[in-house]
């Protein structure tokens, strides 16, 4: 087992990585100060792990109850929020409750808004079951739901208690989650490490194939990145954006398809072949390194054409993202491969760009 | 105008308490930093001075949108809270945008809330406009929404740029809503300041009359002890909870005669008379001192007598608030007029306390 610390002061907390941890009662026994917890799951997760989770926690002598959620980024609302609620209310859980995420990252999102919010903020814990949630969403303490007007427009910065992420769970992913779970260890080899990308390119067939060696470097070097960028700016004042990379073409996509038709990270894949092109338009990267960071993209089976939702919907999707400040969206863009840098656009070349990936 | 400031590190910030405020250029500009500027309030409180917010806002350059609420406790729900966010997405709110509460409790705890929430967290003004609001739910930075199975169980501590409580708005309040006000003046003598409550009983036609030096004497006293109360305990872990009391059984009234059947002020007078009850069956306070405060909350037209829901279901309800941990109802007692302690209870004063008080 891997552990990795994401330094927050006294949020601080460990992000362990490894095989068989779901059932590890120290992990647990370590992070849990009250005598509740609630695990919340769904509906795809619960017959695979539930069980193993519950029966370690009453292992440890907590009074454990059972939240099934319903599967996908569609049920990410305020009324499968309610559920939460429910059923904590329901088992007159206090302040001292635990919440335990143990899924995706629609769970984990979920799961650690409901945290933030119940009794003005309970402790929680983030057990990634998906590749996507392992490598990113429960690592940095983004909590929230979406709104049927934009993506994690409500939500909170709540940092969990601990990362559990069991990389024998990845073994029952199937295989278009494995591949939008790959978007985002791409991003983080794009953004931050020109080295990393470049062992993401050699190692494609083995991350394709969920190796379990290449899947444990993919995840821990991407939890390493990213607790480093979130340690910097933990409520994204600043640099922390540079994760956003691909994600504003990308929530236009989900935004404008539907949320749940396309899976967020082959949004971000599109996003990021989409944001690489922009870049080559601002100046900042070659045509050969957008081109290169297409092919891996592609190699790791996600999608590289964006929906033809036309040029006006595109452009009016992008301005409602939370990326936008004063009316102008901010965008991550490469500065050569392994560095992002933030800045805005004219319009024009946006449009250029959306034009040549075929929007129209 | 007096000015107060409460003490909370880089969250400090100040309560501004006097007559014409609504219209005071300067108050609003030194909190706002962007353009776009969201006004939230009621059908009751729109007619009266929204527009005069409005104007004032817009005549310091910020671009203006009037969001209106239904009226009443029974909206603080996850449904009308939709409706700000609703108003901020349709008009591209970013970050930099400003929340504005002007009314009472139930505004500013639903625009505290939702300013919480919106893309994780963007600023908010307090401008409470009735004398609840102005002496108690306005400072502190509590905010959130009720849940079918609990009242403020969903929310968040998220604190104000500033307070802004103009005293002329509490001359347009109907008199049970005035009277609900000095229920919660009354509590800040009965838990802080034996020599406040002293001076509320010899002022109480006064305070009746919503005489104005009375008024303006009772909500700055009121805030500075609440102020006070909550530079030393920001997040309720401990002192805080002092200025729940007569809430535990004040909430159970509340949520035992749905929400908005009682005004929370009466509950919370009836719920104190309830508290002292109990507190001299433990031992730490006179009846006569009692007596004493159930007189003056009688003598400010507040309800004593508590709805007759039966001792099991009223049990039942206090076992639900938020006050209760690991299964515990921790009670806010008087220990004397003027001092607070928090304590468990066994439940037999507690039912004695119940019966006595004819909720059978």
């Amino acid at each position: 087992m891997n552990t990795l610390q994401l330094d927050l002061g006294e949020r601080s907390y460990p992000i362990h990585i490894g095989s068989g941890l779901l059932d590890q009662s120290d992990l647990y026994r370590k992070h849990i100060k009250g005598t509740f917890t609630a695990v919340v799951t769904n509906e795809t997760v619960a017959p695979l792990y539930a069980d193993k989770v519950v029966k370690t926690l009453e292992g440890i002598g907590q009074k454990v109850k059972l939240i099934v959620l319903p599967d996908g980024e569609e049920f990410k609302t305020w009324e499968v929020l309610q559920k939460i609620f429910d059923g904590l209310l329901e088992n007159s859980a206090d302040r001292k409750t635990t919440l335990l995420a143990l899924g995706g990252g629609v769970i984990g999102d979920m799961t650690g808004f409901a945290a933030a919010c119940y009794m003005r903020g309970i402790k929680f814990i983030q057990v990634p079951t998906t590749l996507l949630s392992q490598v990113d969403s429960s690592v940095g303490g983004k909590t929230g739901i979406n709104h049927p007007l934009g993506k994690n427009m409500v939500g909170a910065f709540h940092q969990p208690q601990a990362v559990i992420a069991d990389l024998d769970t990845l073994k029952t992913l199937p295989a278009e989650e494995l591949a939008a779970g790959l978007a985002e260890v791409i991003k983080h080899g794009a953004i931050a490490d020109a080295e990393f990308l470049s062992w993401i390119e050699k190692n494609q067939d083995a991350l394709n194939k969920c190796d379990p060696a290449a899947m444990e470097h993919a995840v821990r070097r991407s939890c390493e990145i990213k607790s480093q960028v979130v340690a910097q700016d933990e409520k994204e004042g600043g640099i922390r954006a540079i994760l956003n990379f691909g994600h504003t073409f990308g929530h236009a996509i989900e935004a404008g398809m539907g949320y749940g038709a396309w899976l967020h990270g082959q949004a971000v894949g599109c996003g990021m072949v989409m944001a690489a092109d922009l870049s080559v338009r601002v100046g900042l990267l070659s045509e050969a390194e957008a081109s290169r960071l297409k092919k891996i993209i592609e190699a790791l089976h996600l999608p590289t054409q964006p929906p033809k939702l036309g040029v006006d919907r595109f452009m009016e999707l992008m301005s409602v993202d939370k990326k936008a400040e004063g009316g102008e969206v901010r965008y991550i863009l490469l500065n050569g491969l392994g560095q992002a840098k933030i800045q805005t656009v004219d319009d024009d070349l946006v449009i250029q760009t959306l034009i040549a990936n075929g929007v129209v």
